[in-house]
């Protein structure tokens, strides 16, 4: 059993904001390897980690490109997130969720075999269902709420009847996330490819860190992301980066270029709202 | 690459028929093996394969209980799939969903590695994320409509205003499923806890197989399951049956007791049908 993010070491959220106090922008870099061979799985993600180790609040390998090669690739996985360098946390992007006997088994997968610290979860089931995920103190979850692809909205966007008059079905989500938030460890999948949606989500949820994929290859604007999904307290906020990054020609400069349009657009949403 | 149920065999829906037409009966055996170790789950789940193979149409092995044991259990996993005789198709629970290219990982992972002919996904991304699972010629993948789950309706019961006025998610759900179903190879999660629901999914999706848990342990009552879920044709229900096989003290009598009450059941629902 992998307990390299085990028992002992600060939380997800505690992690990434210790993190992100040191680099000044929440910038999540996505390991999402396509590739013929096992072997390149650990090179494709090791170079990437390397890269961008100095620049990176967390890493988000997504299970789905390791799976794709069978248990070998699993053990690339393991191997992957054992790369990762202390101090950085790793929310495993698995889309996991089933009833609750169910999900305590994946919850062992994720957090106790893999060792991340973090998972994203899927919401139709329930959030009945999800409470395993939420009951290991010190491991994120981050609910699916508006995800970043085209058909998101068939339905997500549905108009669900509500006392308050018709909300679509994402911001009933949200609102549910946000109520189960008692142990601080409820986050949202928010794609930064609707960030109307991104605002409404940040009002029915002000107190819960959004994941939001959709930034660059998926076309998503860095600056508006950051002002309509900021919190408050200027945080909340974790930007995923796969593509761009992976494609770049110097991954290196890349995390930095973006790390320095983040902050600045961090600073420009906080002084909007200030004023 | 595992091709155990590959390419050259019938498809899921038909090897589903050719088995139901023997046995009589639409007996699903779910393999949820819950074990300390991993030789355990290829005892518990060949002892199950081998007391049932005669009276099962279908296998479903939940992932999840053999991802908590790691790449591993995932080894194991592919072994027990290989175990099941030729002609029983294997549904894969493992409740995948993302976007489209992400989907296409997974469904290499199940298909292709694990050797699959089925596998369940969940609806929340929307169905061009789940395009990938239903791209694949004799392949079947089971949406979640409506789960077994004490808490299923928070989410798939809420109210949805559609031109016909207000209807629950999981009917919305189950109309865009039976609009997907070109291929002929999409079914529906219904769980046998609320049999009302069952029957108007039944009517929006007159169609599709339904996979229908919570019989046995979890409450749902037999015959009147196979009322209120067959299809015209007196098929299209998948009836699975997990806990109460795994735990009983004699699985093949047990076996051959459920596919009685189920032939019974059924000749009961369509004899009703026909007056």
């Amino acid at each position: 059993m992998n307990n390299g993010q085990g028992a002992g070491q600060a939380g997800f959220f505690e992690q990434v904001l210790a993190r992100a106090a040191t680099t000044g922008a929440p910038l999540c870099v996505g390991l999402d390897p396509r590739a013929a061979k096992v072997a390149e799985l650990r090179e494709q993600c090791g170079r990437l980690i390397e890269a961008t180790a100095k620049f990176a609040v967390a890493y988000k390998p997504n299970s789905a490109f390791f799976e794709a090669h069978g248990p070998e690739g699993m053990l690339a996985l393991l191997d992957v997130i054992a790369t990762v360098p202390d101090g950085i946390p790793v929310l495993l992007d698995a889309k996991r969720g089933d009833i609750a006997s169910t999900s305590e088994a994946y919850a062992r997968a994720a957090f106790d075999w893999l060792g991340a610290l973090g998972l994203t979860v899927t919401p139709y089931v329930g959030l009945d269902g999800l409470a395993p995920f939420l009951a290991r103190p010190g491991r994120a979850a981050f609910i699916l709420c508006k995800t970043s692809n085209p058909g998101a909205d068939e339905f997500q966007a549905l108009p669900v009847q509500t006392a308050d008059g018709p909300r679509p079905l994402y911001e009933v989500v949200a609102a549910h996330a946000q109520a189960a938030n008692r142990a601080g460890n409820v986050g949202l999948v928010v794609g930064a490819t609707d960030l109307a949606a991104m605002a409404r989500v940040r009002a029915v949820a002000p107190d819960l860190w959004f994941l939001a994929p959709g930034v660059g290859a998926q076309g998503g604007n860095l600056a508006a992301t950051l002002a309509a999904g900021l919190r408050r307290d200027g945080w909340g906020l974790l930007i995923n980066v796969s593509r761009t990054l992976a494609e770049a020609a110097d991954p290196r400069a890349e995390a930095e270029r973006l790390v320095r349009a983040m902050r600045a657009g961090r600073a420009e949403a906080l002084g909007h709202r200030r004023q």
